[in-house]
């Protein structure tokens, strides 16, 4: 029974198709920002793990506040980074009063003001919003399986209810990636994604037939 | 001048490309339901004519009620309907805590439910609620050129900063059509139209090339 469905699932992935996991509004905190906004030696407590291996959804949460309105409850994914980065989607940014660029996570440089509030203050950044642009996290096998490159773009047909293709998906290529799509609440929504979903990536051989 | 602008509209008609509108939430009512929420004899006041020949949104203002929230000022779209239908996004849904199927404008059987405010009282429509299907209006004689048929459903390419070919899109053909395609906020975030867009449907003869 394992083996028939290994088989299946390597069947899958051979051609293109891949699980589409729905990302909601979240938030990124740099230790330094962690520490501002839960106080001196705060840490983040995990509580549940992401499909990325090392990442996880915290026990913590924060609110956030825009010029227009405020979303309470706002997740943090740990473990902390860098730079602290706030990932909401265009109906968001509206609701919110915010403006955002459609950006590759890390690529924070410019991007949009926010005001995130905490149990020991509220901190404005002064950069750090983000639309994350659409991508596929590829483990390297099924890269070179696929003919996939890291930082390829290629468009991707969601099988659903309200099919759409999105083009221009970002292909992230790396030895500890799980094989996943993400896309945010608004493509979501344009595609009626929910439960479980598979996209497909159109293959060169595919192009060419 | 204007000869020039005729010939580049006809050429871009030809090559399949269509202005894209984007659809807030709105509502259309019932000759009944107008006179339930705004009283006996209410008639609906044109504040500004729409695309579609003959339809204007009107001067009147409703609020809709869901039992997770409410959206107030929701416009409401002339002349009246033999049924009242509320068109609202998938985001739209989850605010407010409603259900409704993605269907095509009329199609309202069976579809979701919600409380509509009006200055003379709250009206609970038992439904009426749906997600527009994505749609391009089509003069007849565009359609002939395009070699389109009623009810056809084609692939859209939407030139964007975010692009996207949306599948499944109805085509509507009449007379009286002016040529445009209507998708609804969801769809506009995920493919970041704002402004000025086009999108080409996505012709048989280019298929098979």
């Amino acid at each position: 029974m394992e083996g028939i469905i290994k088989a299946v699932m390597e069947a899958i992935k051979g051609a293109g198709l891949v699980e589409v996991e729905v990302s909601a509004r979240h938030i990124h905190l740099s230790e330094e920002d962690l520490e501002f906004l839960f106080g001196k030696g705060a840490s983040l407590t995990p509580k549940r793990e992401l499909s990325q291996i090392g990442q996880f959804l915290a026990e913590e949460r924060v609110n956030l506040i825009g010029p227009k309105g405020r979303k309470n409850r706002i997740a943090i994914l740990g473990p902390v980074r860098k730079d602290t980065q706030v990932e909401l989607s265009k109906s968001d940014c509206v609701d919110l009063g915010v403006k955002a660029p459609v950006r590759e996570s890390g690529d924070v440089e410019g991007s949009g003001v926010i005001s995130i509030e905490g149990p020991c203050g509220i901190l404005d950044i002064k950069q750090g919003v983000i639309v994350a642009h659409r991508h596929i996290h590829v483990p390297k096998d099924v890269a070179k399986k696929l003919g996939l490159k890291d930082k390829d773009r290629r468009n991707v047909q969601i099988y659903s209810d309200r099919p759409v293709i999105f083009n221009d998906v970002i292909i992230r290529i790396s030895d500890t990636a799980r094989f996943r799509m993400h896309i945010d609440f608004d493509e979501a929504n344009a595609a009626a994604v929910s439960g479980f979903t598979l996209g497909q990536i159109v293959l060169q051989k595919q192009l060419s037939n």
